[in-house]
């Protein structure tokens, strides 16, 4: 390893993640440098010169940051809007740069598919879909153990991503956008799923179930869909995943699995505290949560760049491919389908949802 | 309340159940008589004579019982093997008993429904089927919090009932008799979803999904079952509850349950702990496990025929009836019926499983 | 054991605990019996009519209970107010009656010697106080892993009894009749510290320490007492225990106790809670405490009677002498002896504390 | 804030901390930059080849350093062995530089109280002795709570920092250079309840009283040295400290602290989990433990630094002073002289211990 060489970043999207990975870059990884940022919103860019270093190129559209700005970069985060990913990530490639990209690839199926076909067009091009939890201490560390025997073979993974309740109904504006609750929220606890028990093959599902229901935000219906969703998924080896995703939580964001081995079980997350301090007065005793998935995860978000960074300069295989963001999105768009449909979903013998 | 009265039960089957109802009833239950026993098994009794009262009469069979020692009872406790529970209650009833009957009426759905339907032929006589949830501190405390309104109104539950792995296996020698594991273990997590979520009416619910696979018993794949089984049941007031049952814990018998209400969740037993002692040493920080319901249940045994007793005495409406355990038998055998079929079960109008 | 013998009570004060311990050997204890209870107030008396057997007999002063119902009974629990423990125990003893005494034996230390002095003279007598941590389950646990050598030697304790503030000021105004906090509080956790620590021998403690402040209850300094006490005990074998008494907790009652071994610690009852349900919701993650050290010890009461019932039936040694008692009381004087003086106590070569 | 304006620092010892230092420094402080290392030793500079960026300038001896260096630096960071930090922070305001120090300034009194003395010829340097839990999110939130008045008045701190046993006793070798148990663990809980009990003025303690003993290490006797100390500090304001050191833990470092205000109690790190992993099998239900203080202030570390480089850059007030290094300093002192002479060490009018 040597830190003398840099991966040079561009990062495209400076909102509420890209201003967060934009910083991690510039100040708290070792072997990566921020070089160069892209957004069109004025305030992103005010923001930017406050809060990163003055000598980084500042563009606003893609195409002129490949075209005058490319040959000053490596690799690119992607950390636009869910719609942009899928044409920014073809262009980054197109450019001839490594790319980072905020999950999902995209909340379309066929879209998500070009994009990792075009990943083969590039063999040389190293590109990762941030599955924030992949990166994450507690998850790795039970990766670990899995590895590592200690819980017998698991079978069964229960896990929930429940958002805080947020009055404002915010996320009630990009509902249309964001491809309904099981993608949004649940490809997290299905890419762990998949991490985890392992399916392999061209068909890693034998079916899905979903339901759900709305508890917050009745004007969800109107987009189809809702503020908690359950789903469970079998998988083609028999091991099985129950996922619970919400939008309702009072106390903050509980993101909170159990996996069950045949020799152990783990639970990551148990309490979602927000540090190591109890109260004890009238309330009882008590814990302070974690508001949003940012404070869970913000360690996470930096492991990812670091090891992404690794991975490039010491041509080091992907922690997570493509073609895992692709399965977790099938396995998605079925619970979604199944939600919608009232119907179990099957996988057909290629490795397809059948959205019949 | 008068302590003078006393209410005189004798216990049918002095089994590991039958033996702890009837020390509960000779010693630990004020208003409580224990009068007789009646158990064949000769082991039975040489346990009876050391840990019971010596005066109480001991039959062989209820035939007896009822006969001889009629006059002597008000009422019955019956915690023989579930086979015989259906026809010792309806024996009871028509010998004027009170009955206490230990969860389930039967395993079989008709068969529930006939003591159901006796049941009404007896209006003066309490008949109650003792599942220990409803008379455990904790569960009830929840259920205060959701009669007084503190949680909001709850939509969903996540319920897992979790045994120790028994590596003799024992328990797969009564899976014949056993009904399946939805209905062995997950009677309990039923009833408590529709105790926390009041379904009303004739058809309380709309549908059930049920999967599940065998970890460390694969020779229950011959009696149809498995010792890991993941269900959801939605209610037809669109509540839904999740539960998992599983005969495979490596750490005791963990029961597990999450209850989502719109301004808050609980938890209940979130951490299976044996006791107040926490232990630090090179294994880390750590608690020993329940090893068994038993001992997570031990004092809602003795709530239970408290309750039930002055329920008799005091002709109080009873807090748990024959129709709310036949509804519980309902949704489990529905759910056994579709990880039987790997279809969703719809109930019909007038609150059946639609078995096909 | 027999369980047709039953060992015949009286109760002695049917206050808060007395009326408690009444029940319990009631309708708890298999093999104890209530026969009579004594005390003088009606508001006691009339409690009993309501809570307690019918045919039971009821006194009004001991010399009566003595004298006229003396023949009924074979053992006597005094739960009476402080002043009058050790007269009553005497009077019992003379009387030829096993006791079972509250803590302390008295607040006064000579009266506490006479007491252990006159257990003596009755050799075939057993009488025992009821320090209740001894019979807690979880404390139990903790002294058979430590005779196991589960935790190595242990070597040293930290130990609070921490009281929900009362804003009445309850206890201020039996301050004076109290013997003071590290008296009235700590007794508690310096029999447990002796329990596990097994000073032996004449000389069992070093010197003490002991330093203190008000918090909610200054009007407490005119009785040289506080609301707050830390204390810290160097044994003979060089042992220690830190103390911390306190009734200012705005949670509930909090008692936690480390014991540190040289292989592992242990904490009992790092938690104070209620029950075994936690709730989430604005005010964070949370459970609710013991409100007082009863809820905290309710089965602890019931244990000490069974347990002390077994001993004199079955003639077994006590599980906690009059002489621990004493040396607790020892103990305790020499710390609040410290905290008055603001100098450690020394002990003599014959066990006393120097009250210097 | 500029972010255009770094602070160049020297670190100034490349061992466990130091090494941790120059990386944050080098990669995670956004405004610090590293210039330049210096330590003797061989393996220190192989390591920093490894692991630094390859533009730092490295020396051998301080003198060298700010002699050929100096200009490129505005600030050192010392993290040497304690025997040099007075004298290297003494060297380096004298070389116009601002210091960081590692605690503590010195294990000896009176030289501690010289680098105080010199900082006052130096009123534009900022000089700051790092104890560490300043800047850990979880005290700094207790920090805040009691400020905002959350708690009411604290009144009472127990502090615990228990080291994990090293069976190697390494820390034996340099028990003679660290100051003995009460300095070299016990100074991070003294400065803790310093910041959190505000004594006032010139004279802060009215007494101290320590006693201890040894478990695993009997040969630190010879250094009049102890692995388990116990302490207890009633400051001059009524407020009372007791602090529990130790280096015998058989899970982990574990630093524990309870702080009891009048309306509220906080506990920080009950459980000194290494992550959100908990783990349930044959060995209960568990949580590994931090194994070393490292894991427990990693992000204080790199927090620490950013502010310290705030500070500097913005000139604003020092978050910790050197007075307050002292001050802690003489508390350790007097508990240490009050272990070794088994009296408690009074302080006098000016402030002083008299240790007598």
């Amino acid at each position: 390893m040597s830190l003398q060489r840099k991966l040079r970043y561009a990062v495209l999207g400076i909102g509420r993640m890209g201003s967060r990975h934009a910083q991690n870059i510039a100040y708290r990884t070792p072997r990566a440098e921020l070089v160069s940022i892209c957004d069109p919103r004025p305030t992103s860019l005010t923001w930017a010169e406050k809060h990163l270093p003055s000598d980084i190129r500042v563009y606003q559209d893609s195409k002129t940051l490949f075209n005058e700005g490319g040959d000053e970069i490596d690799a690119v985060l992607i950390a636009s809007e869910t719609g942009s990913h899928a044409s920014l990530a073809i262009e980054a490639m197109r450019a001839g740069k490594h790319v980072l990209l905020e999950k999902p690839i995209s909340i379309d199926l066929e879209t998500s598919r070009t994009v990792v076909e075009e990943t083969k067009k590039f063999p040389d091009l190293k590109v990762m879909v941030g599955f924030s939890r992949r990166f994450d201490e507690s998850y790795r560390s039970v990766k670990e153990m899995i590895d590592q025997g200690k819980l017998g073979e698991p079978h069964l993974i229960k896990s929930a991503t429940n958002d805080q309740h947020d009055p404002s109904g915010f996320f009630v504006s990009y509902a249309s956008a964001s491809g309904g609750i099981f993608i949004d929220c649940g490809i997290h606890d299905i890419d762990l799923a998949r991490w985890y028990l392992s399916p392999q093959g061209i068909k890693q599902v034998k079916r899905v179930f979903a339901l759900g229901h709305n508890i917050q935000h009745p004007e969800l219906a109107k987009y189809d869909d809702v503020d908690n969703g359950v789903g469970v998924v079998e998988f083609e080896n028999g091991k099985i995943l129950v996922v619970h995703v919400n939008r309702t939580m009072n106390h903050g964001h509980d993101c909170f699995t159990e996996v069950f081995g045949k020799e152990g079980k783990v639970v990551v997350n148990g309490n979602p505290q927000l540090n190591r301090v109890e109260i004890r007065d009238t309330h009882g005793v008590r814990t302070e949560s974690t508001p949003t998935y940012y404070e869970r995860f913000r360690e996470a978000f930096v492991n990812e760049v670091n090891e992404f960074t690794d991975v490039v300069l010491d041509n080091k295989p992907l922690p997570v491919s493509c073609e895992d963001a692709l399965e977790a999105t099938k396995i998605a768009t079925a619970l979604t389908h199944s939600f919608k449909s009232g119907q179990p979903v099957y996988f057909s013998s290629d490795g397809q949802p059948i959205l019949v």
